[in-house]
């Protein structure tokens, strides 16, 4: 990777996903929790994929759906991430490279193939993630490149990068070098269930000064505090020394900055098809007016712009070109 | 394959999509014509793919989406196609299996890989398509089992079986077997460059009476006859001895049987995103009516709706329930 200089640089688990249409009654034989992201092994996958319907493959992986998202809308991106040089290796990379995001992470040679996610869509339009982490267990500190990070003005981290072994060391990394270069450091919560799962450490990276911006949805904010209460979660945001940005699904996003709340509504859709890549959007928009320097509402408001666009089809990637829909919005030039 | 009876046997290239959106200043630099099927060989499509843009992989092919759409309008269904033992190959025998399609076709072991297209679209919701055909060109007489065929009361053929260089002889041989057991055979013509391509055998073939159904879209059909003239070309069709169908786009479809016409108009679309496969899921609705019986307008009907459904998203498979729209807008009970 040059080190000319980047907007962002993403570090996330590199997926394939998978999607196919299913019923409630499918997800309850099946004992999936409807709306979560949960962990399966290869053989678990296999069955799975036997199961359901047919598919749709789509590149995915949140932070590198963000980092497309970003891209797409004008902004520098590169993304670090693990994929094995096999068939969905390739497809990730291609779809990577093809929207100009840079992406030199060495595949791995052998070892488990490919990360794909198996997506369940209920007619409501809700997705149930099912992932196997496959060749992202073998990342680890040594795929982040520290001049890299260094050119970056944001380094964006998900929350999931919790899950494979060496990831966190990675994660840690890269926030480390980025402070140290002045840069700032973004964190995704990524899933209720992933904060249930590392809230202690999440909360710890709040705390010590890790992260200075952080993005959640309101479920996974309301379990970071382990509140029923919105109003709440919100105040346990604003005591923390971060730019917060929350979203709430059809009741748009609000920012929090030096305990004031800035609030925007979601931009409207037509019809909710599939809500996969909703969030991972939203903070592609989001980073973009960053790179932009845009003030907080006109950030948020292009965040709900990319979340609208790819809730309207299936698959966590863009389909319409999103900078034309942000300057037809009037959000960008 | 069991011998129970089926109502269709689709005979077809086993392909699987790879869609990607593209302006038209991109077919002028490749040289692709817009709208046509091209095929290309490895090494085009290994350069194609690195200057397209993010793609969505869906399992594809001419007679095996037709397949699909009737499966899922509740007709019974096999098809005949070669894949390879690959990814891809292992994904597209999935997606058959995951509708209740029959699919047993023994896949290659060896030799070229699984079919792929790769599916350009442009805003107009246009496609053009590029296939390496790979595993395809294996397929032959050996492929088609008697007894099923014998069981089958529409064998249904595609007109790019004439590219890969044995597949016309299984199709001649399911076509003789099916004659031969009283049951009746279907052909489309695929693309009007294919009719081109094959023109003189697709008119022997409607001459010497082994085609008892004739799909074509109205490009098509005047490229059979050879003719710039709609009139002209239905003309052509009312003088052969087969229950003619022929789709119009935007305005709907016409049957043709015995020198009448039946016209009926197009289903309502909110919105063309990409018109793969939409002649493909005409004809699987219209088959799905002949197996339950119903007349020219309400096969035709039915395969209005499902083109409608299948143009409206990315991909040649359908997304939604087709049988529930179809008791919804009321020509199924």
């Amino acid at each position: 990777m040059t080190t000319s200089g980047l907007d962002i640089l993403a570090l996330g688990n590199a997926i394939v996903d998978v999607l196919a249409r299913a019923d409630e009654r499918f997800l309850a034989d099946q004992s999936l929790a409807k709306g979560s992201m949960q962990l399966i092994d290869e053989a678990r996958s296999a069955t799975l994929y036997g199961a359901m319907g047919p598919g749709t493959v789509v590149s995915g992986g949140s932070a590198a759906n963000t980092a497309v998202g970003a891209a797409a809308l004008g902004a520098k991106v590169g993304f670090v991430g693990k994929v094995r040089n096999d068939e969905l290796g390739r497809m990730f990379t291609h779809d990577l490279n093809a929207v100009g995001v840079r992406f030199d992470t060495a595949a791995a040679a052998d070892g488990p193939s490919t990360a794909s996610c198996l997506i369940l869509v209920t007619p409501d339009g809700e997705r149930t993630m099912n992932t196997y982490l496959g060749a992202c267990q073998t990342l680890g500190p040594d795929d982040v490149d520290e001049a890299t990070v260094k050119s970056a003005r944001i380094v964006y981290l998900e929350g999931y990068l919790w899950d494979p072994p060496a990831a966190k060391d990675a994660f840690r990394k890269a926030a480390r070098i980025a402070h140290e270069a002045g840069n700032r450091v973004a964190l995704t919560l990524s899933d209720a269930f992933c904060v249930g799962r590392y809230r202690a450490e999440f909360r710890e990276l709040l705390r010590d000064g890790s992260i200075d911006i952080l993005f959640a949805n309101i479920h996974e904010l309301k379990s970071l505090y382990e509140t029923e209460d919105d109003e709440a979660a919100i105040a346990g945001l604003k005591a923390e020394r971060v730019l917060g940005v929350v979203t709430r699904s059809a009741d748009g996003a609000i920012v929090v900055r030096d305990g004031a709340v800035t609030a925007v509504p979601a931009h409207p859709v037509e019809q909710v098809v599939d809500t996969t890549g909703a969030g991972d959007l939203f903070a592609a928009g989001f980073l973009a007016g960053l790179a932009r320097d845009l003030d907080d509402a006109s950030c948020a408001r292009l965040g709900c712009l990319a979340a609208a666009e790819v809730i309207g089809h299936l698959g966590a990637r863009p389909q319409a070109d999103l900078a034309a829909l942000a300057r037809r919005a009037g959000l960008i030039a």
